[in-house]
């Protein structure tokens, strides 16, 4: 379901991406570098990697900032063989894409330049960006018409061919009229790569090293240079928090309206809030208010009620879960079981056609098919050092309020009394129980509340 | 609250309404024919037939698929009386309106032809089509004004006088600058209907029999026709899960504005789903993120906490419910109770100014006034076969954490002991106990700790 | 974090607040005066004097509807030294204004008129409406550009002086096209206050006192006026609901925005509701679906997951709340601290990376340091007439289910065990129990549902 799915052919040609990470986000306020900061479940650089990844890149570059061994982890995470490199000085993107002098070095067929804080760009656009240069372009640049230009660096263009890419502060009158901007992805021929940006000099007001400059050398040299037009808020690239926000909400658009047009029930799309990588099955139906944290799999049919929080969970067929379910990594939820309102489950197998209905724990658990779970049931599954199982065969019922005491295997058929403590094991088909015998005491309640009420008054 | 509830004086003519429900939906990619696709609780041919209940239709007939039994028992529980009709072949919307032909022979005064999949119209609306026909009209027609008219047929009009209805792609440059087009519905002189229906040729380019097309044969054979315009939004059609959510959304808009509108305060409206039928009195406090099932009834004055999930429920006056309340089916707050969080109540009857605050679970009881029941109280209402009823008598105190074994009951002003487990009844004012004595194990928890440290390192 | 924090210096002047709080509300549908209704978990008139008082004002005087006890009350809570004057007829605001008479006599160097239905005025701005009193001028009135003009009063001008302000009926074609229109607040200098307002009259189609003719009347005797423009939504007026609903949506956008500019992370900002006073520490983050109700306080860094409601709460740097958490006043959670799903805190606090996972009830309770309180735990704090208190020992372990009988102490590092009441207390280290010995019938499941199904067919 994720943006990208649908995008399957990438260039048989090698591809070096080189992914600028090394920005510190002082306009987040954070501790936290920028790009590690999540839209959909996975951190921005996450995504671009992983997009990349899709596009066909063949090997990856990273230019972190300094000290930033949580950047290089993310990055490996999604990337085990990226080449990791630091950048000291922030003299210009010309001079951070040099950072990865060495693997520019190593003779990839295209060369790529990605941002860590740009999540948004689709891995088709990545092969458009590439197409080019298998027709003999020496830079491609991705630009997108800007609703409000001023502060971009405009695109001048004769057709498709790029002329050069001009900095606002630098543009004419007329210059300022065009709405085309740069949007900052490029594309390289890796023949090229080195001998271009080698030649970037830093004859400017800021003394910088601009990435830019590349498309007006390579034309110097005789290269023809092409552009890719992608709708702004593909390039939407991220600052502050309130930019991140708006990055949550394109990435949440576009999966809401994949999962509609796939054949999912949205029935409120803009209260669900799915992981980058949610997968639900034709006539899932998904009722308002509803969160999907990463690695949840909804099979054909089945219906996630209101105010379910779901993460690392399978749903099977025909299931349904919530209102109020909170299902936990490991929950694997069998054909047509239903898992009610105020009910956790983590690690737990619930057999098919099962029922766990209310205000329930199941942790570290198996529970077979069709077997009935009361209300204010918990496993017992921790003891402050180690976690046990609990087992429960198929067909049992637990009466309500029970506490299941872990490591603890309940029979297949076996019934547990309401409000039982069960510390040892039920055969098959026996009834366990485990609870004080109930005593009445006549008229106490009226001499508590004569005691109470005379408590008062003194 | 419902937006055709303003709508009271149906024409007394007899009226009968051809609703076509054929269409597959195949653009839904689902199981399930279009037509029974909810919004606001309720399919959307239940909508349909609602409104024209409303607007006085005296009798239905419903043009299906083959092999719609779902589709026919859903009209049929709307409209008992409809006569159900199957369309066979697919040859165009007259084609379909045909298929009713032994409905269209019966004589009404009026007849509208509406569409099942085609939810939000008005049920003064469906008044306002009929009423040209009243005054001789032979055909009326509904329109509306398009953002964008491309694909629309275009109305041509001489006044309110429509000449004819021209297809998209049958319109001249002139014509296409339109933008008042077809919205689909119509109304039909009764006496006429078959007459004008029967010469609908299929000499175009689809070979399809067009409903259109009586337009210009009313005028042909002398009658006149009418137009009423409504807003795009009351003529949207549901072709896919995008166009679903987004009659939802404008279905929602339309209960949220007519609760606000009758003395309702709803903090966040956008984040409250209604049914189609809730009802909520003045002054009552609706909180940001509240679901509506059907079947909810709020009288005034009550609030609904954050994150309350109700449906075919009653709350008194006075009455808070949530956050985090679950009321099911059956659920009758009484004045002044209150209902907590992680609470779930059905089947039960809860006296005036009753508390069940917490975590709890009330399933066919019966609570009375004033009575409070302790946090973690469960109704073991269950024991997989039968449903049985607990009775709690006023003024009850239900200690925390007690399991109350159904059938059973507790006598007015009767306390339980909190943890006890319940299975006979208890006397008014008694005390009941059921649970173990406690003992303690001085040193325990040392031992334990050594014992666990020292497995762990083996 | 609300929205008028950054404004810190009041000039030093005097100033009177005339805060007109009368109105009846009749759009709004209910039992309750409009000017009590409340934005952001405050009433509308407590926001206009918290506002106030931010921007220097050093006396109030509120005018009131008669028999208005509540909003009395309310006036007095947000400034106790405030006056109350009655309205008795309703003759205009002007009319309204001079209720206050006494006040208006006692000289102030600034009188501000405000509206107790107008809430979302920033305290800088009433500051900006002082400033031109200072600098000499008689009058300043605010205005705004309005989208529709259409019913406002508008601003005639010359260059930042106010000529007059023109009724919508009384104005001409030419006026009519003016869009600066009249905000209704204004700042007259206090000396002429009386002055000016004694000299309107009702000579006029309605008969009533219009406060907007003091600017012609300044000028009249040689005073200058001033305007003050500030956006539309700023004086944003509540007469009904929606436009309750429509306050409450632009302040939570101002507080939205300010959480994020401080470098609080909001996954889902529209899904998020803010009390006036929420306060949030960097890096906070805030997940979809949560509200906040008065008196939150979040440090750096904590966590506040999914279906969350906080209110009267401080979360500790480092915690985690939620999914599904209610925290009610008095709960303060330590540094490190988890607390999980289905649990409901209140009047407790909760040590230093103590546990409280699943399903809980904790109120009148202390918890230790890393102390583990396992699922289903409840304190049974209330016995129907007075409220006890649990403690809870650092590094104890709660075994789940376990009901503890306040008032009761479980010691350091003492274990309860599963299921068990506690009704004594427990010495440190030492192991409580308290449930009954488990026993096992065999068969007795085959024979109970062999009995059940006969049963049924009987």
């Amino acid at each position: 379901m994720t943006s990208t799915d649908s995008f399957k052919t990438p260039s048989p040609r090698s591809c070096l991406a080189v992914v600028l990470a090394a920005g510190e986000g002082t306009r987040m306020k954070s501790g936290k570098p920028k790009v590690l900061h999540q839209v959909a479940g996975r951190s921005m650089v996450g995504h671009v990697l992983a997009t990349l990844s899709k596009a066909g890149a063949t090997s990856v570059a990273a230019v972190i900032g300094p000290d930033r061994e949580d950047v290089a982890k993310e990055v490996r995470k999604s990337f085990p063989e990226a080449r990791i490199y630091i950048q000291k000085d922030r003299l210009g993107t010309a001079h951070a894409v040099l950072s990865a002098r060495e693997s520019l070095g190593h003779g990839a067929d295209d060369v790529i330049i990605a941002f860590g804080d740009t999540p948004l760009v689709l891995a088709e656009t990545f092969a458009k960006l590439r197409a080019p240069l298998a027709q003999g372009a020496g830079v491609v640049a991705m630009g997108f018409h800007a609703k409000d230009p001023t502060g971009y660096g405009r695109f001048i263009t004769a057709g498709n061919e790029l002329l050069a890419i001009r900095e606002h502060k630098d543009a004419s009158e007329a210059e300022r009229e065009i709405t085309l901007c740069n949007g900052g992805l490029m594309a390289i021929r890796g023949d090229l790569a080195l001998t271009l940006l080698d030649r970037v000099g830093n004859d400017n007001t800021k003394g910088e090293y601009y990435l830019t400059d590349i498309v007006e050398i390579a034309r110097t040299l005789g290269h023809q240079t092409a552009i890719v037009v992608v709708p702004e808020e593909e390039v939407h690239g991220v600052n502050d928090r309130a930019q991140l926000a708006a990055a949550e909400r394109i990435i949440q658009g576009r999966l809401r309206r994949e999962a509609m047009a796939s054949g999912v029930t949205l029935v409120a799309p803009e209260t669900v809030f799915f992981s980058h990588d949610t997968r639900l099955g034709q006539d899932v139906v998904v009722e308002p208010h509803v969160v999907f944290g990463p690695g949840v799999v909804v099979e054909e049919g089945a219906v996630v009620h209101s105010f379910s929080h779901l993460e690392g969970t399978r749903i099977a067929s025909g299931a349904g879960v919530g209102p109020f379910a909170r299902l936990r990594p490991g929950a694997l939820i069998g054909p047509k079981a239903k898992v009610g309102n105020f009910v956790e489950i983590k690690n737990t197998e619930l057999g098919a056609g099962a029922k766990v209905s209310h205000l329930t724990y199941l942790g570290d658990a198996s529970i077979g098919a069709e077997a009935n779970i009361g209300a204010g049931t918990i496993t017992c599954n921790y003891d402050g050092f180690g976690k046990y199982r609990t087992e429960i065969g198929e067909g049992a019922f637990i009466g309500s309020n029970s506490s299941l005491v872990a490591p603890v295997t309940i029979g297949k058929g076996a019934f547990v009394g309401s409000g039982s403590v069960i510390t040892d094991n039920i055969p098959d088909n026996a009834l366990g129980l485990g609870r004080g015998r109930q005593s009445v005491k006549e008229g106490w309640a009226l001499e508590f509340r004569e005691k109470a009420k005379a408590a008062r008054k003194t």
